[in-house]
């Protein structure tokens, strides 16, 4: 047997998230099914960050076990070819058996893309999060550094998160403007459900005046889920990347090129 | 009874074109559906550009004439709420009795989009077309020159094109690298049918090294269709600037300025 690491492409939009389910209709079970027929054997998939429905991914990583002998570039065609439309296999490569896509992984990055224009775009539908009034950078960017650092992240957590703890570590949040849209980057060893997406509800009361940067300090200290704002859409979310420690030499792509690639933001 | 312009951006994907057909599923029978219902009476719309399935607008301008009054922006808010997610009006404005969205309009700018990369990205299917082996730059802005001016298309015009005359007068066609990404910029007073697609058949051949840049000279001069490359896919294609004179006063916005808004590319 010997693993294989892949990295992974995906649309959210069509797929109840990451992890299967008895319907099948998610990533995870679509990747199976092409795996299985790529292999004619069945395989199981450990992923990274299991993401939620309609949740994208630009670089989510995955291990499996094989005794299956491919070249790395005949990986990426031949599950290419079998995968829909929506998810594409970016790279593959062997890895020692040490690794784990879920536990060697050091951090996770997601960025959340914004349009902020009055008028809906219908080419950024599902792609792009949406907010109609205006945005004001400097407070969001203000807000957002102080989500860094080791905090108790009851606030910003889903009351259905199975976490054994509510404390992370944020080493990144960063909000960049581009033309209409926003670009927010989080990084952290790992998050609680629906984190980002309940981080961004309140960045954009911030960043639309309905409440101060240090209001972000405030919710961090009370801990209380029902004083944040509403959860924002998945529209906007993606899973760019994932930290592994550098011995296993897995493809190092920035963040930024990657939504350069994909998404044509840069 | 009063005019109405209205700029107009739509995801391709979903419908058969612009034109109206009997099973309904068109650009054209979804806009008039949302405006019966709007303005409580049918109403027939005249575009710019018959837009064929799959292609997709940044700015395609429609008019009605109505004897409804609206403001403005009730046009766009109202119809927005009544469109699918993959069609929504822009800007909408009264124009005089004279303005004709097809026969007044000077000249149609459409850009193609191509991804130049190795894998494929589920993240721009559809929306962006792909190109697998590396492409130059150099020999397609070479190639894309070569058409400037006025030229019989023969050899880019589809065998259904039912236009009287294969003459058309291209004043703009640009190739710019952006990453991995190719922005392909036409401007014409009016094109044949699947030129565009037909020209970038043959300037990906160019810029796969297949054919030399000149090889554009000899299929204008050869008027051949049978001789040049297949028409390329749909999927990078939009409908981006038509330009009516100025005295109309519509809404001009930049084709890089619309590619940055709608699709983060600039």
């Amino acid at each position: 047997m010997s693993r294989i690491a892949m990295g992974l492409a995906y649309d959210g939009q069509p797929w109840l998230g990451w992890q299967t389910q008895p319907g099948g209709r998610t990533v995870q079970d679509a990747l199976e099914a092409a795996l299985a027929r790529f292999l004619d054997q069945p395989v199981a998939t450990i992923c990274a960050g299991r993401t939620d429905t309609g949740v994208h991914a630009l670089s989510q990583v995955v291990h499996i076990d094989t005794s299956v002998q491919r070249r790395a570039e005949s990986w990426v065609r031949g599950l290419n070819a079998l995968l829909p439309q929506s998810i594409a296999v970016q790279w593959a490569q062997p890895v020692d058996d040490s690794f784990h896509a879920r536990f060697s992984a050091l951090s996770r990055t997601y960025v959340y893309i914004v349009r902020n224009h009055r008028v809906r775009s219908p080419l950024s539908h599902g792609r792009v999060g949406w907010v109609y009034h205006a945005l004001s950078l400097k407070p969001m960017q203000d807000a957002a550094q102080r989500l860094l650092g080791e905090h108790d992240f009851s606030c910003f957590r889903s009351s259905e998160c199975q976490a054994a703890s509510p404390v992370r570590t944020v080493q990144r949040a960063d909000v960049i403007q581009m033309g209409d849209h926003f670009l927010f980057v989080f990084k952290a060893n790992a998050f609680l459900h629906h984190m980002i997406r309940n981080i961004m509800g309140a960045l954009i009361y911030v960043g639309l005046g309905r409440q101060p940067p240090d209001w972000v300090d405030f919710l961090l200290n009370q801990k209380d889920r029902r004083l944040s704002a509403p959860t924002f859409s998945p529209a906007g979310l993606y899973l760019a990347h994932v930290e592994y420690p550098t011995h296993y030499a897995l493809p190092e792509t920035g963040v930024r090129e990657l939504c350069a690639t994909h998404l044509g933001i840069c």
